[in-house]
């Protein structure tokens, strides 16, 4: 994903231009989230205006203006870039001073606000910039000190005159291992009636295309279309821009009793549509805005809670599930010829950078059937960068030298479902250190992929059996073990998430039929970096006798080699050792007839037994 | 515990008293949880509300009365008990309808009373008994489904015509292993002067008897004395009954600064006491008539959040783990008494029921030094009795006949210290499925006490360590892994509980000083239940090469054997074990003076090595 890239002038204009229309409308403070109407993961261009407003162009972070100050609140993985893109200003009256969240003594956002400002102060915010619950969490903790939060959805798009345009792409119909659209209405309306809710609004784009089976490319890395979705028993109206549709597809929905109207006016004709109905609003995915309108016409109370979609679509289809097999195996072919690749040019000496590599492997990735696009930016790290879980190059990067590890996570979205896989490589010769460091992290990666557990229990149970065996080395890792994959929509999909935090409520049980990434890391400061990432599918364990529930284990549906030059076999169970003798088995035999000769070589070499 | 009796008609008398009172007031229906102003885990006999006007003697639950229905809600420890105690009164108008907690088809006691009354109906509580956060979350789920929750604490006891006295009881000094007073109270003042409170109120009785070092009867299975108590930044205010406190206590509090005042004036001094400050009040641990009492006084906005004496006692001094580590001793003795007497009486085929067990395990604890009062009702449950994990028999019980286990679940208060131990036995020959169950659970147990940990990690974390043993043979339990311990306190101590469920917030990291309970189980229905408990305390473990940070252990404290025949060492890892027979003979060591020939000579067999 390319970045976009502001001048630090252009910035401190806007920031001028903002403090100006602030003090006419008598506003305070204005709150600038990473956001945007459909609460992406990854913003369209024309909503980046924490970016355009401060000149930091990480994906995560918090603007907060005031007449005086400017502040930015963004995490560790960022703190280093933020200093940098923010350095030119220091100083001057448009600076922007960086909040690192998550260290102790950095006020959070609001409390910070509370501080700064007198008691009766006027905070803006554009309300298509926040969802609902947080909105709401905000409101309450600035009217208990006495502040007033202010909408304002005009301020801003009026003083970024030179924001870009929307981007709207042409969407096509998707039906790779899909159900029918009317069957997966069915599914919705169902569960909108056990729900007592008349009505469904779905403003989270892989929601919708999900629901609708299609998909676009309005978004990086995301192959969705920008929209919103009303369902109601008898209607379902798709809001979005009927020119990038194409009139097949317009057609195909039609006969599906799928009706289209212009994006721009779904908050106004969707809220007035379901006068008299019970709206279904998940407060987490659907922005104050959108909330406010249907609050506006209808007086019946809105239903809340995780939108159906959300726990329809985490559950994989038989379909596909069987692609999925497919697509990992030309997905693990594409990496296993980076890596001959990586070897040739090593032996040959020819220098090679992180950037290189991520060329390559997305050069590789093209000629792969169903190959749509990255799912993310490739993280390609070598040696200290590695230790940075989220390093991306910018550029070339780092080139390749000495005695280190090179840690590579890349995925990609194909007709057949989306891939998201680590590997870390020894480059050089292999210290003891490194064996230590990669063999505790393949051991918890082994852990979650060998457990057997119930069926229903939490997926935040089944974080420590990853975490475990780092601990044992003293050991741990900052993020969470594993997260949710979408089938050709985003790579991190919600409701499950394997991690510490994850919420114990009936959206984060484990079931079957669930796509998970596996991915326990350790990060050296310094030094190195190790991930090691498959993805998995929760199927029933073979049942013992007298089991009390019905169990599940995972089933790794990844296939590529894990350095064994990286393996110290004396950290491990013998069983632990039979686990990877036994994935190689398996790698080797879907992989060899989708590789060049030169990488079958390769192959053979990489999943030979220790 | 002996359990109150409370005949059937008169249950049923109260009833028809409540309606006719509630008709008076207008009221629609009225709550009765089971609780008290004090939120105690055992309530005072006075505040029994919720047995007196059913007739249901379970330690939890909830009472609704309407004007034409009543329902009780209580979890599945209870549904028997419960179905068996509401009988006989069904049929008739006062009936009480037994609403299964947890069972899918039974409703949430708030969507209950909205689906049975009309809007604008009006629903009383006692605000003494309820806290003011359940409060404020029944209020909100009321209000917005247009029924009004109204406070009434005078209606209930002027029902309860014949409602028991309040229990006061000598309190006493207690000084082993505390700190002075003094130190205490500067501690909590430094907490206080951190989150900007001026003032700090507590209900919670053991908070209360640990600030003031005093103890006392006044409730069942914990030392504490019935009490409020108000610290602001000059003073510091015990509301209790003086008489019961005697004069030589009374003098020791006021020479360390602590006044004294009558029990009754706590809701209307303090609040008075406290004009013009913020009041730190624990919304969780503090009563909604306690709460309402300071706002209709004090204008500045309470301090919510976890009350700085629970985050202080949780981490036991240096003197408290000493004593304990002779307190445990003392009680494993008591226990390997209990258990040669045992098996002396099988040899000789003398009957023995579980209520034997009870009251010879109460004659074992009366002799050891220190020993006050056990600090829970005995769990003591054979066969099948032992697959509900919270059985204790009435009277007599179950007597021990054929192949089965035995589990023991008890505990003391001492002078050193609070004790909790769970040991399950084999009564007669040991099956091969009681072994597989047997030696699951004690893996499980032996993984939480031999893992190295981070510090700081939520306890959260580590519960899977102790459950996945048990997942491997298709089995689960239902309860947490463990719990916090109080010094002479509640057995069951916040804010630390190893559980799935338990929050991941900052009171819930694992550090040093913490006594927790390492308590794995397996139930089977029909069959046999199995429990091993050891208390622990995390400790500093020997530092790793290249640790990343710093790494805990816990450190078994409980000493007494476990038994040894219900092991399979098939199923275990020689490092598992090592570690049983490493604390055998730790066991060994440590009790052998303490126990009777005829004990001593049944230890040594018991910790014979495997």
């Amino acid at each position: 994903m390319p970045q976009t890239e502001h001048s630090d002038c252009r910035a401190a204009a806007r920031l001028r231009a903002l403090r100006r229309c602030m003090a006419e409308a008598g506003y305070d403070a204005f709150v600038i989230p990473t956001s945007d109407p459909h609460l992406c993961e990854y913003q369209p261009r024309d909503w980046m205006f924490r970016e355009a407003f401060s000149g930091f162009t990480g994906s995560a972070g918090l603007l907060i203006v005031t007449p005086f100050a400017a502040a930015l609140w963004t995490d560790s993985r960022y703190w280093e870039q933020a200093q940098m893109e923010l350095t030119p200003l220091a100083g001057s009256a448009e600076a922007v001073t960086l909040m690192r969240q998550g260290q102790a003594d950095t006020p959070e956002p609001a409390d910070w606000l509370v501080a700064e400002l007198p008691e009766g102060a006027s905070i803006a915010l554009d309300p298509n910039m926040i969802s609902a619950a947080e909105f709401d969490r905000l409101q309450v903790r600035l009217l208990a000190a006495d502040r007033s939060l202010v909408c304002d959805a005009s301020l801003l798009p009026q003083v970024w005159s030179d924001r870009p345009a929307p981007q709207r792409t042409q969407a096509f119909g998707f039906t790779f291992g899909q159900a029918p659209r009317s069957e997966k209405l069915g599914a919705v309306r169902q569960a909108m009636r056990a729900k007592g809710a008349g009505a469904l609004f779905l403003s989270t784009l892989d929601d919708i295309a999900w629901l609708t089976n299609l998909r676009a490319h309005d978004i990086a890395h995301t192959p969705v279309l920008t929209g919103f979705l009303l369902v109601t028993d008898d209607k379902c109206v798709l809001y979005a821009d009927c020119a990038a549709l194409g009139q097949d597809a317009a057609d195909s929905l039609q006969s599906d009793g799928i009706s289209l109207r212009p994006y721009a006016l779904a908050l106004t004709e969707a809220p007035a549509l379901t006068r008299g109905l019970a709206v279904w609003l998940d407060e987490n995915a659907t922005s104050r805005a959108a909330a406010q309108a249907f609050e506006e016409v209808n007086d019946i109370a809105p239903v809340r809670g995780l939108r159906p979609t959300q726990s329809l679509k985490c559950i994989k289809s038989a379909a596909e599930l069987k692609l999925l097999e497919d697509t990992m195996a030309h997905d693990g072919a594409a990496l296993v010829e980076l890596f001959a690749w990586l070897e040739d040019r090593r032996r040959q000496g020819t220098p090679v950078t992180e950037g290189d590599i991520v060329e390559k492997l997305h050069e590789c990735r093209l000629s792969r059937p169903g190959f749509m696009e990255e799912s993310f930016a490739t993280i390609c790290a070598f040696g200290p960068n590695a230790a940075l879980p989220h390093y991306q190059p910018h550029g070339a990067g780092a080139t390749l030298s000495g005695d280190s590890l090179l840690l590579i996570d890349s995925g990609g979205h194909y007709e057949g479902g989306t891939t998201d896989i680590t590997r870390t490589l020894v480059w050089g010769e292999a210290s003891r250190a490194m064996k230590r460091d990669f063999t505790a992290v393949l051991r918890g990666h082994i852990a979650l992929a060998v457990s057997q557990f119930p069926e229903g229990c939490y997926a935040s149970q089944l974080d420590t059996l990853a975490r475990h065996p780092l601990w044992e080395i003293g050991a741990d890792y900052g993020h969470g073990t594993g997260h949710g994959v979408g089938f050709c929509l985003s790579v991190h999909e919600g409701p499950v998430h394997i991690s510490p935090r994850a919420p114990t409520v009936a959206a984060s049980r484990v079931r079957k039929g669930l796509v998970l990434s596996n991915e326990p890391g350790l990060y050296r400061a310094g030094r190195w970096g190790v991930r090691t990432e498959n993805l998995v599918t929760p199927v029933a364990a073979e049942s013992a006798a007298d089991a009390m529930s019905p169990m599940l284990v995972m089933k790794t549906l990844t296939l590529c080699p894990i350095d064994t030059r990286l393996v110290d076999t004396s950290m491990m169970t013998p069983y632990e050792i039979w686990w990877l003798n036994d994935y190689h088995r398996r790698v080797r035999e879907a992989l060899t007839p989708l590789v060049s000769a030169r990488a079958r070589a390769w192959l053979v070499r990489a999943t030979d037994i220790i």
